[in-house]
């Protein structure tokens, strides 16, 4: 047999296992269906999950039944949000933005190909919202991603029509542009009809953008017409907003 | 050298790496740091953190700087969420308790020696509230705590005094073993001076309690004066409610 795989390859191979029970979509998947899946042998995939067990980062219903993901896993996964120090100095600046503007504030990192929300505050209404704390947002359809795009990396991959107000390839390269010259960002029915969204960057003290806070709602509440770009009104309180936060993280010496 | 460490060996100590930041209260940990506190050495621990942060499981600030928990990792953290079946069987029933009792609920599981909250509805007002969902709290001073462990194991571990009134050991077992009789929980200013808490259980199709429900809140509100269990309506109420999980995830035949 010789030697067994090293560590590097057995933790690649548990952080593969573990990224597709959570994003499989089945949430729930046997030994085979990983084995599979990850094209690996089935006592090898029976090993990691065997060990993944013991330390509660998977989860049977059963003996012997499918395999999930495991609580110690999530509550790990909320510390992160303890160590972020960006969303540790935006949580009263997102409070006070979703006051002045009345709408839900998020603020987002960039995650693969993804927007990552890391806070999210209700609009402070009494209507029913589901948060989206740990959801990824498509970058390219909203006003977060875009901010964080135009002072990042442009992520590869298809950029997905949502609506037929989506910008395609070619208009999304522009409006980067713009964001850049701008420094903040918005969509209009690009991501879902009828609602808009603004961002703004956040700095660290090295000046890198490291996050993007804005707001999202109907447009008729943030436009003035269902065609035109958010109200400035809106559009300086979340510039405001990620000023204030900037200021915080030691990337504004004004 | 021989052999490098089987898969199981190092699986384990990235997942003691991950707690460690989890839990560590810095939340940015160094090489060095991590390697004193696991009794590891630091080539070891640095072969670790470098297959981590590959895997988006931890991060570092700037190159060559402390290492903290990854994006990735509170990604596939909240994914538990979504393949939590009582979670998701109990999502509108708590919404329709906290309209009822006009109280804040929270669903439980027990996660070692702590009650881990994987779904935390807000008191239906609008006070400003924190999140709890991710949330540990300590099973013996909560009523969700007591029902997990009057149907689980009792856990070991020193029963730390929040308040004068949290309860010591006879006394907790004595409420346990009632709790077992009544199918029902409360605790009375033994977290939080001034605040008590309700709860039930939550049972699956085999019979077996998964979780536990239950609203908390002030003291005067739940209760007809400040030394008295709750109100039986709002102990109906939660009851009623862990029974409709229960029916709904196969646990009731009525």
């Amino acid at each position: 047999m010789g030697c067994v795989p090293g560590p590097i390859q057995s933790i690649h191979r548990a952080a593969e296992v573990l990224k597709l029970l959570a994003h499989g979509g089945a949430h729930q998947l046997s030994v085979g269906e990983i084995a599979r899946a990850l094209d690996l042998a089935k006592p090898t995939v029976h090993g990691i999950l065997r060990t993944l067990q013991e330390v509660g980062f998977v989860e049977q219903e059963v003996e012997g039944g499918k395999y999930r993901l495991g609580a110690a896993l999530f509550q790990i996964g909320t510390s992160y949000l303890d160590g972020n120090e960006l969303r540790a100095k935006a949580l009263n600046w997102s409070d006070s933005l979703a006051m002045r503007a009345r709408e839900a504030v998020r603020i987002g990192v960039m995650h693969g190909r993804h927007v990552l929300v890391v806070h999210h505050v209700f609009r402070p209404d009494n209507s029913r919202q589901a948060l989206e704390t740990g959801a990824l947002l498509p970058w390219h359809a909203t006003a977060l991603g875009k901010v964080l795009v135009a002072f990042g990396e442009w992520p590869d991959g298809e950029l997905r029509a949502f609506t037929r107000h989506t910008l395609d390839a070619a208009a999304l390269a522009a409006a980067v542009d713009e964001v850049r010259d701008r420094d903040w960002a918005y969509d209009l029915h690009e991501l879902v009809e009828g609602e808009a969204s603004v961002a703004a960057p956040i700095r660290d003290r090295r000046g890198v953008v490291v996050g993007a806070v804005g707001i999202s709602g109907p447009v008729e509440r943030l436009c003035e017409s269902p065609d035109r770009p958010p109200r400035l009104e809106l559009v300086s309180y979340v510039r405001e907003a990620a000023r204030s936060v900037s200021r915080e993280l030691g990337g504004l010496s004004w």
